[in-house]
């Protein structure tokens, strides 16, 4: 007989020990799952609660820099060479993630990086192009130093057609290269003669044609289609077959109005037709015309970037502008092509958690259930428990991008310093997995955590 | 103080009367929702015993029936006039559902089969047409006996272009109009000049056109497509945007490889543009092409067509092959487009139904939370609840259209006359809803039940 003159009913704050043996004896706990602020680290808890006595400044900024995060009105306008649309000069790469100096950069970007001097025929072979580099006579620049964003390795020069995206709302604008496909593809470091064949064919047949349906269309509203697509299964980093489909529906008839030579508009046809991410691109030229605007919010302490190059993860945060906070990128987790395992990946790269940045991807898997198979056993369970996870450490939920399967409820948008610090819940990312070795290209696709560090020195900066 | 010696626990079978009161004292009930089988009608449920004696029998012919149904390989293989593709005489008009007198169709109906005669250059005006339907110089006939389906009214001539859908795995052909999009349309009873002047553009340049790319594509494989779809938010009846993109997606190469206009290839890729309910058409075709093999497996119980007229609802069972169990239709409930109500309304009409025979539609209602909203409050656990509802009547699930937030359970499919009157839950079907009045078109969207009269008539001749 109990000594109580009810059964009991208990709360487990904090650590499950004591919620765990009471479930064996078959008593209902409720657990909440209380941790102390910053893991327990007291040098950080200070500046947490340094920064909480300006908590209704940065409240204010937040909300400020948010409604500019998800209220951008991106329209992709046109598509044309790097060097007319974004003025990019010849004898400079850009490539993905912070800066970084050529000793330090990962294999597969080097690759590409050597293959694009080779495509724009300022080198005839990797060794001069390296040399180049070295004399300083090729310069290398990060894309968001230049209003661009590119995936993977992210390499841009100046005859590359680019994607032009406004943000009506604000009338800044991004850039983009044409996404190449899957397979060998300069982005994963591959560099072989198909690589550039393939860039031959974008630069002078795809991009020239995208170019004149672009400007036939008066340009084509991404954010209305985005959020659809999300209606659609997609969360736009793993999965964008939505989104290319709804794009190729809307791009098509300009493109059949304005080619002139009809194998032409088949040939790119064909190869819309093959090509479920084709969107991604655009998702994140999107994203960076639609975070731009929000950076350089003073107070702000949201997320305005998240970049890899495949060694260094840098941040940026509203309240700096465009100051970087870097810490080593993490090496993803995930399914591989048969062939490969972990022991091939190179550790994260890309400028494409730009699309996490805005409220897609990771944060968005609620919507995607089919993408959460990366994540171990994978299905809406785990779906739901990463958007769950996502809301924590975000700002609040994105008016537009919302997700059907909650019941209309917005994706988390605008990641937090604050709260990422506070609760030790980094970024989840979906990402593509390159080859460790230069040349191979894709050899998986996962996720990845943004590394704890390039918050904590944020948040150190904030509290300074 | 309980004079128990522990709290009671209760299971409280049928009645909810007894669980409530309970409920209000607090005390824990679980509820099961029995029922009398039929609904206690004592003449059903006697017909239902017995034939529960050749339950074996009934089961293995199901199962037959059922591997039929979903395993149907449908490909899009043409377009051609009907008078071509499905030898079609003139002097014939086909409409939707089971076979009807010229005096009992619906007034939109009734419409937009005189439309149809004067677009066939038959009768100049509709006192005209009439009159040539009366002395039977115009015979009517449903889609059904042609290997055809038609939405809403589903009238179809000789010189429509109809979509040819080929079931690789029985050789077996269905046919399907073009869908002409919304606003004013044949369909739905409108009648007018614009009506007529699409249905002369979708017969001159549009159908050719796609007939050309289908048969340079070599065909076009349905099923993985509908699969996909599935995954994307379309139940593909009220919804088929997702199909519609993918559909374009796969075209449009083989549209831009043989148009030797190129204006005619941008009229039809903005026709394709503006129409997300484009697929549903082929959704049907491909249905059809389904579910005709499935007909006539000996003691199979399973339902291989619903259809409507406007006037009558019919079903056709595997056992009985190609004969009808009708009842008069019901009244749609849904949503009105401004200005218009449920005093609008016609009574339920089209083929369209064919969607939920095979396991789409209503039944799928679990990958499509958008399209709920049509079932009063609308949203996730209504459209959980609509297909738990009708996996209580159908054999199994589909082991193709899987439901990516069901955990990738299949869609229920194999509506099975038994299990539908043992629980009284008639099939749901989502539905367009059309102007009682002819001539003026669409007036909404939104769900109709099967009537049960189908279905009891088709277990008395079963267990006669």
């Amino acid at each position: 007989m109990s000594a109580l003159p009810n059964p009991p009913r208990v709360v487990n704050v904090g650590l499950d020990l004591f919620a765990d043996a009471l479930a064996q004896l078959r008593v209902p706990v409720v657990g909440v799952d209380w941790r102390p602020p910053a893991g327990g680290d007291a040098t950080l808890a200070a500046l947490l609660a340094r920064l909480e006595t300006r908590r209704a400044e940065i409240d204010a900024a937040n909300q400020r820099a948010f409604d500019i995060l998800v209220n951008g009105e991106p329209v992709l306008l046109d598509c044309r060479p790097a060097r007319e649309a974004m003025e990019l000069p010849d004898r400079l790469v850009l490539h993905s993630g912070p800066p970084i100096a050529w000793e330090r950069v990962a294999p597969p970007v080097r690759a590409a990086i050597l293959c694009a001097i080779r495509y724009e025929g300022w080198a005839a072979n990797d060794d001069a192009a390296a040399e180049l580099i070295v004399r300083g006579d090729v310069r290398l620049e990060p894309c968001h130093h230049r209003r661009a964003v590119g995936p993977m390795a992210g390499v841009l020069t100046a005859s590359m057609p680019v994607f032009v995206v406004e943000n009506r709302a604000h009338g800044n604008r991004a850039h983009v290269t044409i996404n190449e496909g899957l397979g060998k593809v300069l982005r994963y470091g591959a560099n072989d003669a198909s690589v550039i064949a393939r860039l031959t064919w974008l630069a002078q047949e795809a991009g020239p044609l995208f170019g004149a349906a672009l400007r036939a269309s008066q340009g084509i509203e991404l954010r209305p289609l985005m959020a659809q697509a999300l209606r659609m299964g997609d969360e736009m980093h793993q999965r964008n077959v939505g989104a290319s489909s709804l794009f190729v529906r809307a791009l098509m008839p300009h493109v059949a109005r304005v080619a002139d030579r009809h194998h032409a508009a088949a040939r790119l046809a064909e190869f819309l037709a093959g090509h479920d991410q084709f969107f991604l691109n655009l998702a994140m030229a999107a994203g960076k015309s639609m975070v731009d605007p929000a950076g350089g919010v003073p107070g702000s302490t949201l997320v305005t970037t998240m970049a890899r190059n495949g060694t260094d993860f840098g941040i940026r945060v509203s309240h700096f502008g465009e100051r970087w906070f870097v810490a080593p990128v993490e090496m993803p987790v995930g399914l591989y092509f048969p062939g490969y395992g972990p022991d091939d990946a190179n550790p994260d790269m890309g400028d494409s958690a730009i699309v996490e940045t805005i409220g897609l991807g990771g944060g968005a898997m609620a919507a995607s259930p089919a993408v959460a198979r990366f994540l171990g056993a994978g299905g809406v369970a785990e779906a739901l428990a990463t958007t769950d996870a996502m809301r924590e450490i975000c700002h609040a939920e994105h008016p537009h991008f919302r997700i059907a399967s909650l019941d209309e409820r917005g994706a988390p948008a605008g990641i937090d310093v604050l709260r990422v610090v506070e609760t030790g819940i980094a970024p989840i990312i979906n990402t593509g997995i390159a080859s460790k070795v230069a040349g191979v290209g894709q050899v998986g696709a996962g996720v990845v955590r943004a590394p704890l560090g390039c918050f904590t020195a944020a948040l150190e900066a904030l509290a300074g």
